[in-house]
């Protein structure tokens, strides 16, 4: 069965990363790119070249505002492409990146976010080898649009496969969720709103992925930044294929409180605000125990939790449990509530 | 020596491919990402992973407008990124597409772009494993922005180094220059002139590459496809690189007839208008002929000629030389006498 994609036009919800990015991805572009190494919407493509295995991922950024508390665009183009590849199980190893600039940029913000993303590299131990810088006239973009481009070397430890998910497995989260999405919301000016303490999550999750290669790497089955479309659309996405069903402890979940009440106020979920910075993964019912604590040894980690496992039925559905026997559908992220987060 | 950036703002020509990219990209953002793997001018960075040798490039798309005759913005992305792999000696392995799309796109333009991409990469017998979509409000792209990344594998059968030109080395190029630019000058409609027979000359340069690599690969010193800036911005480039000088036979260098008219009109330089399909190389002087043969023989390359040789003075300069004797310095391209070429 395929999708068909009868849109006419394309509108924000398009790049929304939930329900309609899915249709165009897979109702348009997938159909005409049709080719074995490609995967519509996991993270970054794998396919062998010369007997080693590769991963390549390639994102564009239009986040608006370009600074933001925690972060910037150019910060975020880097550590989003690192993610991609950690979350698919390659080590990044080589990035580029592209410029579509906008005439009349101060050089100043240019040369904040090129250094911004020179740390972010150098953090994460890979280098930006090469790129393309383009100028459109004033009016054209919104001071800088970056796209990055990241290969890494897959990870031998691990055996990543949503069909080897099966029941019992268990559902791991990095961290409070929602802080990147109501930054950006709240940076832009736009609401009568402000939170201090607020500040976007963006951070490479390599350390996480690597505190699991170490602890159970051939137990995990399944990695996930959870960015666009939020933690409901990740898990979405990997209940859809692998066929099971995923209960999540929604009260197990963090939201710091500025996120809570945010979300509150403007009838929006945290489970659909974006991430740049948490790390889901879907490990063994075995290892665990042993898989969160190594996640809470990570600096940044502490807020680590048990979030959720996989169940047989209802196949293809995240169900929301609450400890007092309540359920609900989780469903992916429908429209835009928040565009150009990332 | 250190060039320094000291400009304010960005300007058009700062995307241009000539002096102000250069300044922009040597003097800001390689001594930023400064790292050995970076060579910031060249079509592609080389480095190895796992002992097997990789070339990796990415290029943003910005033409205006996006269909134009011969060709159109998806085509270009691909044809774009693969010569970039060609060039640098390496065959094409896999290719990423990201699209920054303005909302309110009629999804028939984002169709035929996706189409057009898809039968360009057919065409070079290479895959789009992978890529991402992002959208704008309306007015903040021109319709859409599309990238490129390359992954290819370094072909054993060259071994190009700039440093390895030496005196009497032959420059071949593979066909009439000026067409791409001065085709999407006329498609704008922003003059009163008109050209029925002007076409991009966008292809895969592909056939040429590997026409060399038959005939002469081990004798072939440097490769480059002759985009933005011309083949002038190209060949000093290589001057400056070897140290050498390279000596241009003006007269030998093919250029259509609407091309040349045009040029004369509006005061431009054919040397400086952008190619989206030519192919330049310097190759030893004993295969010169066998080299020009191949080329010649290559479908679309009836044109190709023998347009220069490597002397030593004057040190990092291209000199152009007509059958009269008459000298003039080519310089590289100055300001931006073509906005959003490419």
């Amino acid at each position: 069965m395929r999708l068909r994609f009868t849109d006419r036009q394309i509108e924000m919800a398009h790049g929304a990363g939930g329900k309609a990015s899915r249709r165009l991805v897979e109702g348009l572009i997938a159909p005409v790119f049709d080719n074995p190494a490609l995967a519509p919407l996991s993270d970054a493509a794998l396919f062998s070249v010369n007997g080693t295995r590769l991963a390549m991922t390639a994102d564009s950024y239009v986040v608006r505002p370009l600074r933001f508390p925690g972060g910037s665009i150019g910060e975020l183009a880097v550590n989003g492409t690192i993610n991609d590849l950690a979350v698919s199980g390659a080590r990044p190893r080589a990035l580029l990146a592209t410029f579509v600039l906008e005439a009349g940029l101060p050089v100043e913000i240019l040369r904040a976010e090129i250094e911004a993303m020179a740390a972010a590299a150098r953090r994460a131990g890979v280098a930006i080898v090469g790129g393309d810088t383009k100028v459109v006239e004033h009016g054209s973009a919104d001071g800088m649009y970056v796209t990055t481009c990241g290969l890494g070397e897959a990870d031998p430890r691990f055996s990543l496969d949503p069909a080897t998910l099966r029941s019992g497995d268990r559902v791991l989260l990095s961290g409070a969720i929602g802080d990147h999405g109501i930054t950006i919301l709240f940076a832009r000016g736009e609401l009568e709103l402000e939170a201090a303490e607020l500040r976007s999550d963006t951070r490479p999750v390599t350390p996480f992925v690597e505190a699991l290669a170490q602890t159970c790497g051939s137990g995990v089955r399944w990695m996930r930044d959870p960015t666009r479309g939020g933690v409901a659309t990740a898990l979405n996405e990997v209940a859809r294929d692998s066929g099971c069903a995923i209960a999540l402890f929604e009260e197990a979940i963090p939201v710091h409180a500025a996120v809570r009440g945010a979300c509150e106020l403007l009838g929006l979920d945290p489970l659909h605000i974006a991430n740049e910075g948490q790390f889901l993964a879907i490990v063994a019912e075995a290892d665990a125990e042993r898989a969160l604590a190594a996640l809470r040894a990570v600096p940044g980690g502490d807020e680590a939790a048990l979030v959720g496992e996989v169940r047989s039925k209802p196949a293809r559905t995240v169900v929301g449990v609450t400890s007092y026997g309540g359920t609900r559908a989780v469903d992916m992220l429908v429209g835009d509530p928040l565009p150009r987060i990332c």
